[in-house]
């Protein structure tokens, strides 16, 4: 199972939730292990996950029914605490009356023939209405439902209380599972990879582009989907959201990789700095700097750390070490399903960092004129400390 | 320009529009060039672009300042019509001193120094008290904006109606700009040599996922980004969202390729179908069928037809050229910055077709123990006819 349900059902409680209703890809994935293809992909399909408190009944993954092979297909997949499946929606799929029919293929047959409705938004109110959940309070993320869906859903069920509950799919999406650090492990492993993929055709010539088209093959050979590619060389490295161009690879450059593909629907964010030969000394200095910082980081991420505590740390660090107007608004963040999760590590957040948050620290430097300069692991907090995700150390790489 | 600047004013001049907000990524880099990164890539990042009627005053794009660098790089992408940025929120960049700054590096830095608020809600209230919109009717496209921002809006500007306009973007985007149409032929292009690089490897004993993994490093190799990749083989085939499996090809066995990429923000989605040797005989008459009602639509897709006549005769050809229990909610859609745009072409749609859409015609089947088949080209509605987006032709490719 994906979803930390001892975390959500004790956040419900505390909120007065009797139920929960997810309604964003990331949510409806996270809650009942459904990747509803098309939500992901575009804006607009709306595909839903209604989950009630242990004592209220059972939860139930609304469909789209063009979608329906994905669940017969990943049946693995799915979480069994989700038993009910309501589709809306035509679509024809025909069957072969002289075929014997794979397994995949029975379930799609029976899936096709359960209950159905006319809109995602009548398939969610029956299954309200066919639960114990009349005149309760209802949690609905309030970021993933079609605005005017939401004003349906209301006058339908004028005794159920909905309120917004996309911060409790924050709040408990924070604390990974198991299942998610395995991903997240193996998503952070796979950019890695394909860093080393584009930095072993870096010569003098190569350009932004070449390097990462090297780096988002390697990442769909490993079996991953290409989403954060920032790579850029010499002045151009200072850019944070640098996408290749045909700038080429000159003696001295900077190369700044801040990068990360979707393993498994999770996310990886990783920056690595390496230098076509022997570094400028600033760069070589203020790389020391922001290095210790990171290390800084390593030695305080542990269960019960303040994440302004952490952040203060980190800055001062690397201003005493060698960068000494260093400034940032955050040394770290949260992963998981999504590139950008809390905990955000700011100056003054004042969350407590738990076992099992995966985070991606970070110390990041823009000048303008020199280089962009960062490096970025993901860890996991672990019981007594932190664990780190990456295999590669974090030496400033001279190539 | 990407965005039907007639077509928007006339729209909103009809509507009684004083301005529109853009605030979804497709939105925002449909109305000002600019690639909003984060939020393209995550859902939450707020951007925006105020849009006034032409004598209402001019364009703002408000954008996170983390983001400025995307601007100062691609200045050539961004509309000049677009002449003020706000930006909003703190992102420390740091200037080399002793350095001569490149063009780029200079106009970021210059715009690190523009307007600037504390967060985007702030920015877009501002934009629009400093323009002639006090009091004004502001369409604000409801599907890309937070909900809680949008109360702030309202709370802000008492005095101005905000009033939803998600759909008069979509109907805008419905007919495509020459630049638009440029892309959406090279991302089709894309996919058709993606699919090409796929079949070069496609020999007994291959699997899905090494087709889909040449598939999806072809379109990493020209430039583009994967997105749709339903790639199955054999039975699997007849799953219509299919995603790449260990299942091997065997003799007689379809392919089915239901994929598309991303170029320059513009989507491909186009289908051929394979098999390895010759078909057996069911389904060469089906694709017969298919073929015909595709090559149905050809005929008849020109300005002025209605969504659902086509509709109408493709599936009655279908029918009658060998699959006489057909059954299909659309023969076709519209494509642009989103893969399923207006018009869709369904039994009840009565939008008329018109010269510059972009369409995707389709005529897909699954049958569960057989397999899926489907043909889809995207083509470009013209004054007098229509125009394939295509190179290759809709032969069933026996391999």
């Amino acid at each position: 199972m994906l979803m930390n349900s001892c975390r959500l059902f004790e956040r419900m409680k505390r909120d007065g939730l009797d139920a929960i209703i997810a309604t964003t890809p990331e949510n409806v994935t996270y809650s009942s292990g459904f990747w509803a293809m098309t939500q992901w992909i575009r804006r607009g399909p709306q595909n839903y996950v209604l989950t009630p408190a242990p004592e209220r009944g059972k939860a139930c993954l609304i469909a789209s029914s063009d979608l329906l092979d994905l669940a017969a297909d990943r049946i693995a997949e799915l979480d069994t605490w989700v038993p009910a499946i309501r589709a809306y929606g035509f679509f024809a799929i025909e069957r072969d009356g002289e075929a014997m029919l794979d397994p995949t293929s029975q379930r799609l047959e029976a899936m096709l023939q359960g209950p159905h409705d006319s809109d995602p938004i009548a398939a969610l109110i029956h299954a309200i209405q066919h639960s114990e959940l009349r005149g309760a309070t209802v949690g609905i993320d309030e970021d993933g439902i079609a605005p005017r869906f939401m004003d349906r859903l209301a006058d339908a069920l004028p005794r159920t209380k909905f309120t917004p509950a996309a911060d409790v799919f924050r709040f408990v999406r924070a604390v990974k599972t198991p299942v998610e650090v395995l991903r997240l492990r193996r998503a952070a492993s796979i950019s890695e990879e394909a860093i080393n993929a584009a930095l072993a055709i870096a010569v003098e010539g190569v350009t932004e582009i070449e390097l990462a088209c090297a780096f988002h093959t390697q990442t769909v050979r490993a079996g991953a989907t290409p989403v954060l590619g920032c790579i850029g060389v010499g002045a151009r490295s200072a850019f944070p959201n640098v996408q290749p161009s045909a700038q080429r690879l000159q003696p001295a450059d900077v190369i700044r990789f801040d990068v990360g593909g979707r393993y498994q629907h999770y996310r990886a964010d990783i920056a690595r700095i390496a230098t076509l030969g022997r570094p400028v000394p600033k760069v070589a200095r203020y790389y020391h700097a922001l290095r210790k910082g990171l290390d800084r980081a390593y030695e305080l991420v542990r269960p019960g750390v303040r994440a302004s505590d952490i952040f203060a740390e980190v800055v001062a660090v690397v201003r005493r070490e060698g960068l000494p107007h260093y400034r940032r608004h955050h040394v770290g963040h949260g992963i998981g399903l999504d590139g950008y999760e809390p905990p955000i590590l700011t100056e003054r957040n004042a969350d407590v960092l738990e076992a099992g948050m995966v985070l991606c620290i970070e110390t990041p430097y823009y000048e303008l004129g020199l280089a962009g300069l960062q490096i970025e692991d993901m860890v996991v907090v672990t019981k007594d400390g932190v664990e780190t995700l990456m295999a590669s150390d974090t030496d400033l790489r001279v190539i």
